[in-house]
């Protein structure tokens, strides 16, 4: 909470943090630990470190940097440069450290792998942000993440401008086909989730046409409508029907190429799995000086 | 081990497949569950289900896949058409399942996200082997994996038929610039990490040009050496240079790109860290009947 | 999932089903198990044995019972007369057991600690529950909750016949007085509220008075009210005001003595952090015959 | 061990708060954390607080509150006006903070549920023991408790001034009525009790009339007795009886209604599982100040 | 519980069971599992194997062997020849195997080293226990044992015939001379305890000598008293002294030796960190044929 | 990392560390914690102490001691006067510490069981080193370690100035009899080996008689070789044979009564599991004035 190292607008949990951060050394370290520099480096050697963004992009991960260093050499010396959620050029220096050589040389792949990754959705998500600039559409995730590490990626969604669909199957409903199906049509199936739901829950329907968005507008009930694998002019269709009733969510085929045509039409979130499960990890790099 | 899912030629241990499906399945059930599916499935409908590789690639996660569904439905009926580590191509059918609706609804994501990112993995590798095919050019993993979850990403390289790298820090000793630079020199250094490894550890030293190589055949003491960003040309002597003394691995700018030249080089190993931080997910879905 | 003893139309996770259970078998078992019953019965008797309501209530809690003696008995024969979430008269069997006598007596207490919190918590709701039968009003428990178990009280909320209020500061934004004083007032807290959520969280706000109703009303932007400690005169005129634009909830001092006036008013919901924090155990008993 | 906050007389270990702490707050945060402050509260924002006890009662938890606070933000100023073990008056402030707005406002609630039900056990546990004083009686608790909650529970009732029974079932033998029948009587189930406990081991037997204390009182061998649901008048007449041979435990139906006369028979220990199971919360608030 | 394999005087959580084998396991398999075995032996090999004591001793730990074994292969075939807690003689087939030999080499390490130090522990004790035959003397272990294993060295202790001392600092006091020191002697201290310690808790006191032990009888209140380091000599005096007032435990110096001699004093207990800290290993192998 | 009290040429991981003083410690305390000194000891006294070693011997687990004593009383003052690796006489002074005496006591036989033990291990592998000094001969370890503490006891060996066999089934090639007969002789196996090992993985193959030797010289492909239970003489043709193409261990019955033949011969190591399965406790003690 008072780590200025997190993004303002956005949470990461001091706990997931020394979770994640304790599995990632543990993979590392395995059970012998850093042998090379053991077996080559003094154990009293004092090192200068500076972590580097290689690439442009939105940060995020730095608190998890810090706290992978602070794990193994608690009296290590950190000045952060940057704080998460911003965006960088190039060759930006974001952290200076100061401490044991060992400690640094041992820690600097998994401080490297974190950065590396939240930072890669940061900017992935960030590249769709500023693409839609200046229209009503806000980028939004999904739950496509990769596994053991929503909260992280999550978070890094927000680093880079973006909004969090759910988090997990549980703090909202999104009804599916499977569900319609079952339920034996849109309105048993909206009277249903509010029979069950409760005033804090929200309920978004998937649908595939614009047949479907009609009937769930003369049902009313739901809270948002996901546009499933629409076309362009579909959705702006469905703009045009909605009528800000409630937002509208475009999903399916959702790429940079795709993007400012889909925000012109006017829908309010557009989600993307692949800004969570196959954006590259950028570049970053730490420049060791014993 | 009797789970006949997975790939032959590589080990992922039952705790870690128990801790992944655990981990994942808990981030995305929360605290409530599934709450559409409470809401609008009986809880006793029955959901026949196939698990569908959208496109081609290399399977990876199978194990997984089951273990997931098992662990909300213990009676569920599993028939795998594939194991781990095949090649398949688009719209091939990799697992039926019939079960809980409920339960099937509920594991399906975290199901996916699993066998999505390894088959991932598993297929960016097999792609690069594709194409050294037929050279003695073996492609191999770096450290840079996905914090979490290296021993996975670990396995699903060699379902898509490359090899292993470091697990991490403590099984094979790697010198790099800083260790050679502490220990003032490559003789020392050398000497130093074999004065301090037992006889079941590997020594590799990475080197920038043909001159450090040409220190190391001197002095020897070195298994394996590491060719650090070096033109294909130097590649290429440097091969003619070790005559086949220890092995010699080509790592920095590896790409699709670049792999087939590097591999000509004659070179016995390529390490890209691509495959495992950045390979794009496979597309993989669920096709479910209720 | 397939456990046909779960409430049908609430959920708990199996995975957080075996962590409670084994984490209350662990703190009664200690480090030397019963060493009472190893001292004084064969480890080859059986015993038979029934679950007994012994006063009448809702039952909530009976998958962790069988799952508490499976956990000592894999192979303990289980006859289930009652699933949770139904309400029964005192006396009532609830279950049959036939196992081992030793794991009969060693996970008694745990599973009657279990069964008699969790239905607690189940009959105090449904009491609030029969009070408003017939009245819109549904009733909702809060973040009072005993540190450990939320998701299992929240659990046992649902197996009452009441609703769950938000399970953690995550899954919705509830405004307070803090909240509305540091942004400067009602209509700022109100937009950076709607900047920050996505389309699936919901907005709810405390207030104080029907003067500040009135510009939650007057400023929109609110998914539900919560009427905090009203006169029950305010409350129907908030009813009134509000005319259905979103649900009121009404809390503080709701107890079984005021339930029923509140539900009198109109208002959506009804919250009691009583029915968690201070619910008292439903008496239950394990007869045991060996 | 240096936690002035702790009640001098018993014990928690900081293990178990750290593991209480850890748990309740990831109950609470869940993986978005609390998404109405990072929205509404800037990060830069200080708060005073005042942990206060808004009924009387005797304390139990501060610890806990202090650790939960601490754990979000490492740099809150802390002030202990009381420390668990006493008894307050309502209104007391029992602890003053100033720290990151946002770690109080997420850690609110979790220190004010630990606090709230621990004092609630505390509180319960003294009224009873205020009933007793002057009489030779101490009360004691059962392992009756909430799962999960033992070591913490029993701590409170220590705070309460009461004195605890067995912390499960490996600390002390507590032979029942099934294990009399099965050994064939009370005489064989002492000796074989006796001839499996060690000399650090407390044999307990639980009795249901004067007729089978007559018979321990022959056999020897017992550490203890319980009576089971005895009337007050055979309470007297048992200890009349066993004059002080060993202590003698009053339990079922112990209420406040009929401790005194419980107390007035001159029985060593009076159980109540109620004080763990089913003792109301104490009423504790936060008032802050940002 | 119905684990037959079990030492029936003694108690193994099944908890305990679990994790000790996932512990040990986890650590030999580490992230890449059995390399050796992945490489040469094809996944649908069967082997045939057979648990051997090479050695004669007191078996303890068949559960955890049996328990490892499954652990790798769900359908392993097990036949036990013998239980825990039972003395063989050289060469004793102990456990007959057949499943994946992938599964038999990867587990074999983990079996033995659990079986053998167990095993061990149970031998020392026996052996122990065998010179004391005839005698009232009962060998008892400490608080010795290795760090982690506690709950396990205990029960093997019990497999061994030996009784357990203390399973931690909770379960019952020990008075040392730190605390009569600061507690201003002996009266004082054992005051302290009784007033601080419930009916279920016993108190011991260690004496130094049979002037302190004279001390002790005056002042009564101890359960049990430890006679520290004294000579044999003097331990037959103690004994006169107590003449059966309470049990006398013999501490320090035990070793086989002297055990004779101890228990000709007539000492109730005489305990041993040896065999718990120091115990060998006892042989065990896995005779394979796959 | 910058903690000074670790083994310069050896690798601890701070997270094993604290795991396993988490884990010694949880197992002393228990629910209720010292109930001894809570009863006879004010919680303000403080205790000087010093950690002592009895008898002579190699030093390891101070940096667990540390940080037992830290858990328990964070503001504790230690002085160290050795650190791990080191040998020392019997009665050194090897800490100073001054702090809670609660604290102190309660953490004194948790620290002391991990110093005795891993003290314990590094003497015994001490012992080893003496006797071969002056030969080319390593000791090293095997995997026959104490279950769960393989990680700590491997450390141990290198702070006795032993050397480390493989730290589990996943970090180098053993191939055994099995794996031999399984892939049809030495050379098959040899190959199939190599062709899964990555150029990090070490292969070493044990051999039984120099005929086998003769056929591994002959078919090459081996880092290393693993004399099992040779006698002295083939020990020393083994030696000529080889002339130092691979490393060469000597394995079975390696004890110090055999230790300095075994070296004559000129073996590189001389492996022994007795050093870590079992190896005596050291003798330490804890000096405590309150």
């Amino acid at each position: 909470m008072s780590q200025s190292l997190l993004c303002p607008d956005a949470f990461l949990s001091p706990l997931e943090i020394d979770k994640a951060v304790t599995r990632a050394l543990a993979e590392d370290l395995g059970r012998a630990g850093d042998v090379t520099s053991i077996a080559t480096i003094p154990d009293s050697a004092t090192a200068h470190a500076i972590v580097v963004a290689r690439n442009g992009g939105a940060t995020s991960g730095l608190p998890l940097v810090a706290a992978a260093f602070r794990r193994l050499d608690p009296e290590i010396a950190i000045t952060a440069h940057m704080r998460d959620g911003v965006t960088v050029v190039a060759k930006t220096a974001l952290m200076r450290l100061t401490g044991s050589a060992r400690a640094v040389l041992a820690a600097e792949r998994v401080a490297l792998n974190l950065l590396g990754h939240l930072s890669g959705v940061a900017t992935a998500t960030h590249e769709f942000v500023r693409r839609v600039k200046g229209t009503r559409t806000r980028i939004c995730c999904t739950r496509k993440t990769t596994p053991g590490l929503r909260a992280l990626e999550k978070y890094a969604v927000r680093c880079g401008g973006g909004f969090n669909h759910r988090f997990g199957l549980d703090d909202a409903m999104l009804i599916k086909d499977n569900h319609i199906a079952v339920a034996g049509g849109i309105r048993p199936v909206l009277e249903r989730a509010r029979a069950s739901a409760g005033h804090l829950v929200k309920v978004e329907i998937e649908v595939d046409n614009l047949h479907q968005l009609d009937e769930v507008l003369t049902v009313g009930l739901a809270d948002a409508v996901l546009l499933d694998n629409m076309s362009v002019d579909d959705m702006r269709k469905a703009v045009a029907m909605v009528a800000g009733r409630f937002p509208l969510e475009a999903s399916g085929g959702i790429t940079l190429d795709t993007i400012e045509a889909v925000a012109a039409t006017g829908v309010d979130y557009a989600s993307s799995g692949w800004i969570t499960h196959s954006a590259p990890s950028l570049d970053v790099a730490l420049d060791i000086d014993i």
